[in-house]
């Protein structure tokens, strides 16, 4: 007798300027891994503080969510960085992470980088050496990339474990990347279609491209939004319906 | 048979947007103890890491030098802190600083607060108890600090270690605080000066105020200075003399 | 005959990373006047412009609303700045938003200072003293302020014309001050008593403190926040009653 | 009978974190024309207004040179822009430092693109779009640019002038651009050889490759440097030298 169970994570922690981005509370209840913000492409240290000690006192697994120093752009723009000093700069939110996970009662679990940063290392070898060299520094984490980018295999030659991730709301081309922001149907907006996916991706491994096609990801997580009412709400009736078929919500660690 | 040793520490790793603002080389040739910045004041991660790596290769103990999040102004303008948000600002920049300073070969040996937060936590309570709060979760470190000020009160009382420093550069007033920068006599220029003052700390464990009172300090190190050419240059003529008269240059460590 | 008018004025353009802190359109189609974020404690130049087109099209009159040099905390917390660089952030500031306003279609037609910055020079007088100084260096722009406060007397020293204001939403102390965010009466919920508050500002130039007491504000304009949909839907309400009552909301200038 | 003049060019007011990048007031007694920060990439507002201050002093042009946000690497990477927020940054920026400017008794006569802008620009049409696009919504300035770029055509069909550049101190290559920085024959160091580089440009209206072959540049600045004390003291030789030669060095306004 087996189990169906599925990793849900959200990027947490990211208040600005006191200006929270997410309902982190409502999210800690319902997802069971929280990309924490490391303060360069959002959140503050008091503000990371409070989420990481929800995160603990939720059981929610924590995992450092770097990103490029970029505050005015929420790290979603490509910088040409000197793949030395993003090295560093890895390292660095990772350390500063780990000191306040530690004094709240969590620690590191895991990486996921952030926005560009995320986005870049999928096809940019020189910064995906730099962000896995950057986490390395800090100590052998499991790092959460999208399948089948340049990443995955730089982290794997370095030995790290790769956890795989899908997207609950976006629609996916059929060659696995994600339909671009830019057009009409880049985002599920129908709870149904969204908890379509998750289910796809826990009980299959796979999911359904624009045109029909199915695509096999392995994805051990799944990534989901909580950074608006609707998002939390989408968010909510898709639990609901995992509950309702006896799928669990677990870390993937 | 007894030597005499005193312990010469110094800001480095002060780099801001690729400017360095001392030599820090030439500095860790001469110092025992580095307080290397942690970005928030001034220093980015690579140039810090640059200062660690260095540190290490010299055999130069590493304190961390937390800041204000107030680079503009380079931490030394008094910033009304929520205190609770002082507390995780501390524990933040250590944290980054540790993971560099591991990834560099070294290690964190003490904190020793920077500018305004290093002024302020003398009398300011409120403060006083945020940075060692913000100290003592991440570890309990040594701390630096100016003797006779709240903070040290505060740190024995938290039962962090306190190492008391006199500054081998400044005129201090009968009271034991520094002449303010404001007076013409705030700072010592002649090497002589400055050798009779670290000496005076070696070896009498005293320093000579402006109107001749003679104030024990006990400090087990001096303060140095080497963001220009003239201080690095002054320092030099120090360390011979100290050489000269078998006075080592060691550790409180 | 006469008519009752009374401006309204609201804290727009403040958005950060890209996330809005108000619902500036909405308010844009309720206040007589924007005080526009000019990027130092919020607000970057992108989003600065479209409020200022929306300003534009709404015809609603533009302020500048610098800020302390602080984003992180949106410039809420004191700074003990040097007052020779308070003076020329302030006429950075400005100048900074003047460019943006006319290239937007609309010009600045006064300053209210923000957060800390507004709060310190009620009672600071070298920072009311800076603030003014960085105003009409560059041009003799009127300028909101807190009646009765230090700054209220440096303006018009130094000839500039002052508009006083109320709160719309805000206790008083019967000394007129505010009664402090820590206290649990400090804000007013009630859409009715926002609307007599507005009332008699309007038609009286009193507010009515805490112990009932009425105090002579002699405003000529009122604070209203847009800072959540709770604060948009009170403001709504109050508008509609005004609109029944046949008061005008109508910029001073 | 006719005179030779030449306009001498440099970035200053790049002082970041009270820490200065040029010896200004050294600079200011030699060129004819400054590069003033707008801070962005450098600069702080009252360090900004003192170089004004002095440049007004000493009768030179002054420009606006404004950056990529990126002050951690003095504006020095390619940022991907969203080219619509860049067209507003260049107008905050350059208004900022009209203000400061006519406060200090001078004003801006031109636009000097900085760093990672300044060399985008040259091949990236969006970009160079959007500047232009910037300095036109705040009037039409003349632009100060590499010859042979992009921008140059943006800049003329936008109908602003172009004051093409030349380099004093860096090595050509025989298509007319700069021999990169990695390369070890990148910049000039010996004083006859930016004298001979000077001459050519002012009194013949070219520049020798490395190769031997001549460049026409048309140019009507040249620029040079300040940012350590070696720069300086060559410039000082060049200027000598000019003078020798009975060469102006004359704004090109």
């Amino acid at each position: 007798m087996t189990s169906v169970h599925i990793d849900l994570n959200a990027d947490l922690g990211e208040t600005t300027a006191g200006n929270p981005v997410a309902d982190d509370q409502a999210m800690l209840e319902m997802v069971s891994s929280a990309n924490v913000a490391t303060g360069f492409h959002a959140g503050d240290p008091h503000s990371i503080a409070a989420t990481l000690k929800a995160a603990a006192a939720a059981g929610v697994t924590v995992g450092a969510h770097p990103g490029y120093n970029d505050p005015v752009a929420f790290g979603r723009r490509f910088i040409d960085y000197d793949p030395a000093e993003l090295v560093d700069e890895v390292t660095y939110q990772i350390g500063a992470l780990d000191a306040l996970a530690r004094a709240n009662g969590t620690k590191i679990s895991y990486v996921k980088p952030h926005g560009a940063m995320y986005n870049t290392i999928v096809h940019h070898e020189a910064q995906a050496e730099a962000v896995i060299a950057g986490i390395k520094a800090f100590g052998d984490l499991p790092v959460m990339l999208l399948p089948g980018g340049v990443a995955v295999d730089v982290a794997e030659k370095a030995g790290l474990t790769v956890i795989r991730e899908a997207f609950a709301d976006r629609n996916y081309n059929p060659d696995g990347t994600l339909v671009s922001r830019r057009e009409a149907n880049a985002v599920l907006h129908a709870p149904e279609d969204v908890v379509a996916r998750v289910l796809e991706v826990a009980e299959r491994g796979s999911v359904t491209a624009v045109d029909g096609s199915v695509l096999s990801v392995d994805a051990q997580s799944v990534c989901t939004h909580g950074d608006s009412p609707g998002s939390v709400n989408l968010l909510r009736e898709v639990v609901a319906e995992l509950g309702r078929r006896e799928i669990a919500i677990r870390s993937f660690v």
